[in-house]
């Protein structure tokens, strides 16, 4: 599949099939996107978590109120201010380190998209709680979850805003190109 | 070229060649994955713009420190803190609004690369000044710049940390998997 198809068909998945792992070249593709992904300055003071074992996935799963369903695998992104403000100074502590997450949450998104697995990235979750079961260091925070499994549902229809009120060109507001 | 294929190869491009404009599929391909980019609560606060304009260019180029060379199109990523504080409360005007700007970033660097463009996200600009040059409006911030061109030079080698240093399973520092 390419990169376009990917982004044209890719949406949320919020239920799962049962399943017993997923197959190496998943976690492959997981892997990949995370060492590949740029991010500003190189700084890289993201940190993931990538959780497989089925009673720490319920655990998570307790404290996480925006995860639907029961994912094979979640992936917990992790970011470590501290790491960022001295790499990257503040701007990388306020802003910077969290366009990064979205940059690599992306690249997880579509390549395991296209692999055949559901996703969701995931905001809404207790997060000291998941801090302490992930034994993360002080200095890191979990920022987002990604959930992944084999979709049991047909993706929802998303709705989006038209082409006209998301994109000028040249200023603001000026329609055309 | 697959997704998995595009995440491995995209890398920042600084310097670009000389071009009238850019291909149709190109533009197509940077509507695609603004329109298709999923954001938190789908609450959508982001807006483009979109510079071909060559004097456009050369001014946003003035104000901008890190943008390297002379790209084809620019792409403002703006973002709205009010409305997304209004549609996705204050977690998504402090976070949330700027991990949705990194994962259309990416859509954006992913499917430009496939079609064998360049690019590089740029986050050193005068803010203020690209704000009235693009005649924002009052609550909506240049949040981030991604320069697009036929690259000059082949990719630098990106510098990763290990996949040790940066994955973890099931819970932080533990390597397996």
């Amino acid at each position: 599949m390419d990169v376009l198809e990917a982004i044209k068909t890719r949406r949320s998945s919020r239920s799962f099939q049962e399943s017993d792992g997923l197959p190496e070249e998943i976690m492959e593709a997981i892997e990949q996107s995370i060492i590949n992904s740029p991010s500003g300055s190189n700084a890289q003071e993201s940190h993931f978590v990538i959780v497989q074992d089925k009673e720490q996935l319920k655990r998570i799963k307790r404290f996480s109120p925006g995860l639907s369903g029961n994912p094979s695998l979640v992936i917990v992104l992790c970011s470590n201010a501290r790491e960022a403000l001295e790499k990257g100074g503040k701007d990388s502590e306020e802003v910077l380190r969290f366009v990064n997450l979205g940059i690599v949450a992306a690249y997880i998104l579509l390549s395991t998209h296209t692999l055949g697995l559901g996703n969701c990235p995931v905001r809404s979750f207790h997060k000291e709680a998941i801090k302490k079961l992930l034994e993360l260091p002080h200095e890191m925070e979990p920022e987002l979850l990604i959930s992944l499994g084999y979709s049991k549902e047909s993706p929802r229809k998303k709705i989006s805003r038209s082409k006209e009120e998301v994109i000028s060109f040249d200023k603001y507001g000026a329609i055309h190109g």
